[in-house]
């Protein structure tokens, strides 16, 4: 290939290779944005000056725990500095970091524990009951640094080394532990385990940094931009924000409970630019009391995946100085890999309702991703650009994952034929923007034919009365399966079961429309996200 | 290192990591923004569909010639389409782009030819005769393709086989080949030579993928720039913002000759967002006729490199519409690595004069270096932040260079001790900001005492009658060497050399005032360098 007839002397070496690492981010900070803000959480503010100090200290700190290279550090935490601390100071001992989700319950975390073993755990004084329940039966238990939030009302129960005690006392010139080897692994991401066992997703130092550089240009950042943190740090390693900023100079502002007014406050008050979001926070925003609601000079950028807004949920939240961007992504891609481009020449001109349609797709994929395509998921080949066949997504690119931890099986199901086969169904449009149509295992096929649930819920979401649904499949005698819907309405409308069938009919074929529809509050994951097996285990007991 | 306990079934695959390459982000615009403007030139519209095909047949055709993998491929090329396209599809055929200098001399572009030894060539009609004659001696003389460009009054002449019929007559379905490792040569880029022989500096596919990233950083870029290409592509490939311009689905506009009328209608018709430009540029900009300036909506990212304009002449630039912000690097390093980062939170409210001083400095990596520093050329060892100290600019990062093409020796002089050492002489200012001070060369040492000649330069540049100056060493029996200026006055002005040397004792010690001035026009290099190599000749010779 391209080498050169004589290449002697061009050797990688110390001056002109250097393995790829967020950690790099963090250290050039400290030089070039020594006083500017860093990390915001309530009345505590560090600069990249402090921020790079107590990451060293703690850092070091945890060298001297005797923790080693390759060890497995988790954190039990919610979106406050210890959560950002030690996305850069466990990787800076060389140190992997498993990131739990704190609403997960005992047994999950104690699989996890059991699974990626981790060495030392970073728990929340909230969440310290939990991380004590997981380790409780373990042969060999991590040891538990508590992490106190005074100002959340979460003091130190004093029962732990307590987290800036080691800061405190951690030795400031500790030298930073760079990989060697860009391949290294960085972090240690557990699938929210809807189909089974939880799966331990592992993820390089490479592809770590090129997801902060795709995420520049995803994100349309510039220098200093001010990043509220809502998408938690235990999703996605926080879409690889926290690991990002650095290198704009930016601001992390933390968001410990995700709640309309802390948002718009922030927002107002902390000069927010940009953030993630589930679409249920964009409806919390929408429907946020008079009260609660403040203005603001600027429009923010937000970004969610997930089920999208729908039209006048949009509308609604656009009209308040948002611009939402639709993403895709998983755990095993470091967070979303397609966003919805806005082709500003084509599309600015359009109704609100054709923008809206445009805005649910999950569109293109980010510069660090070289292919993504649906295929047919038996043959694998590539389907129709006709914005109605159906395929799974499949895709390359350095910002998938390395695998599946102590999983070679999955890990060689998920990587065949040179692509990661993502389990998500879509269509594609004819031009070539993707859109998601279901999680493969959430297809309703009924009667032989295939039925998209995202398809019924964009519907249903159409009614004035609905404020959230999901749509699954309900075991039939003589179909096999029917769609079935669950939905809550909102504050103070009232529809009647028969009234949204009815409704569903109007725009859908006959085996599309649910057959049955209950009002109850929808099963969330910490992310937001709905729980549609919990869904299905209360059809299939019907 | 970091490497988990069981790492088994982990490993690079091909869904996982792709070797990076600029040429992914072309294969991604074609289909992320296939009707977005890619190219321009006068009449010449090419959108991103078009552009990718027309690469395609071009590598199509470059491959039928015989090109493989590895040979070299010259372009004697200004900055008009040809010139953008070669930088894909020389590597799409897995061959290394050596785009030469169109203002050589015929004997420099022999001694290139002879070194880089390529097996094709395409010259632009204006300088098929400096092709013709450069190759006339060589025992094997490479292929040339003619590059005409009818609008600019340069038709073909029929000699040769004509650029765009390869692109027509190419093989649309060529399958680009894509590097095996990311640490192919992509490119061949001579040195300017003042010093010697030109030396073939040897840039990878990482190093400038990378390069692309960190600029999207450095330039705070976001979606759809419109950038004018004045930086010649020849001079570090552009600075490879053709390389860079896909990934935002951004639009080069193309600037064959450099004239202030020319820039301004671009800016005024053609939206242009960003460029790039030798500080004379802006003198030219600055001092342009009325009729020749045009009004324009927005303010101009213009990034410039060389001696930093006058405070007078940043006044009247930025007064325009233009943001200027000073960065510094060379051909061995994929172009800037160093740029001002603009404070503005400690710097906005300054007065011009403390604005135009700091703007003067050439600040602090970008995001691709890993450490840059200033350090004792003997010892080693960092000099001090003073703001006074001299020292040689040292660097380490994924934007060095992989080394000089067929010289070992100048390879391994250049990296020592883990570092690439940069020739150039600079101080450090307490908040860490570099501002070069000379070449090392080009320091001047009278009675032992050393003299920058950028210092020098500088005092003389805030002479209201001074339009460019340049000031090098002149031999001295007595203090061994002397500061002697060489300048230009602007149109109209006159002033005397007994009248500029006094005016330079008032704000300069003794041994660093000019002993002689000298009024003249400054030779110059392509880009707008002065060639003080010339100048030396003179003072040496009286």
């Amino acid at each position: 290939m391209g080498w050169l007839e004589d290449e002697s002397g061009l050797d990688r070496c110390e001056a002109n290779f250097v393995p790829l690492t967020p950690l790099s981010h963090l250290n050039r900070a400290k030089d070039v944005h020594p006083e500017r803000e860093a990390l915001v959480h309530g009345n505590r503010r560090f600069n990249y000056s402090q921020y790079h100090r107590r990451v060293t200290t703690l850092a070091g700190a945890i060298a001297k725990m005797g923790i080693r290279p390759g060890d497995v550090v988790s954190t039990i935490l919610p979106n406050i500095p210890a959560a950002m601390e030690t996305h850069f100071a466990v990787p800076a001992c060389g140190a992997v970091l498993n990131a739990i989700n704190v609403r997960l319950d005992t047994a999950t975390v104690a699989y996890i524990f059991g699974h990626a073993r981790p060495k030392l755990v970073f728990a929340d004084t909230q969440f310290l009951p939990l991380a004590e329940a997981a380790a409780k039966d373990l042969a060999h238990p991590p040891v538990i640094v508590e992490v106190a939030d005074p100002q959340a009302g979460h003091s130190a129960t004093g029962k732990f080394h307590e987290y800036e005690e080691l800061i405190l006392n951690g030795p400031v010139d500790f030298n930073w532990m760079m990989p060697e080897d860009e391949w290294e692994s960085i972090s240690l991401n557990y699938t929210s385990g809807t189909t089974g066992k939880p799966k331990g997703v592992v993820c390089s130092h490479r592809g770590a940094y090129l997801m902060t550089m795709g995420t520049v240009i995803s994100w349309r950042m510039t220098l200093y931009p001010r990043y509220l943190a809502i998408v938690p740090l235990f999703h996605c390693n926080g879409w690889n924000h926290t690991w990002l900023l650095p290198a704009m100079g930016g601001t992390i502002i933390c968001c410990r409970e995700v709640r309309a007014k802390a948002i718009y406050d922030a927002i107002a008050d902390e000069g927010v630019t940009h953030f993630g979001a589930a679409p249920i926070v964009l409806n919390m925003l929408a429907n946020a009391e008079p009260a609660e609601k403040r203005d603001f000079d600027r429009t923010v950028e937000v970004f969610t995946a997930g089920a999208p807004p729908a039209a006048a949920t949009l509308k609604a939240v656009e009209g308040l100085g948002f611009n939402v961007t639709q993403t895709y992504g998983l755990t095993e891609t470091y967070g979303h890999v397609t966003e919805c481009v806005w082709k500003n020449d084509q599309w600015d001109e359009l109704s609100d309702g054709e923008r809206a349609a445009i805005k649910a797709r999950q569109g293109v994929r980010i510069p660090t991703m070289e292919d993504i395509t649906v295929v047919d998921s038996e043959t694998g080949v590539p389907i129709e650009r006709d914005g109605k066949a159906l395929g799974e997504v499949v895709m390359r690119g350095n910002s998938v994952m390395k695998g599946y931890y102590r999983n070679a099986d999955a890990t060689r199901d998920s990587f065949r034929g040179g692509h990661f086969w993502s389990g998500d169904i879509a269509i594609l449009h004819p031009d070539s923007y993707i859109q998601i149509a279901d999680r493969s295992k959430d297809v309703i096929i009924s009667g032989g034919e295939n039925v998209s649930s995202v398809e019924v819920e964009g519907v249903l979401m159409h009614h004035p009365a609905v404020s959230l649904c999901a749509v699954v499949a309900k075991p039939d005698a003589k179909w096999g399966e029917v769609p079935y819907a669950f939905v809550e309405l909102k504050q103070g409308a009232t529809a009647s079961a028969e009234e949204l069938i009815a409704f569903c009919r109007k725009s859908l074929a006959g085996f599309k429309t649910p057959k049955g529809v209950k009002f109850t509050e929808l099963p969330k994951t910490a992310t937001g996200k709905i729980q549609k097996y919990e869904l299905r285990k209360v059809v299939s007991a019907d």
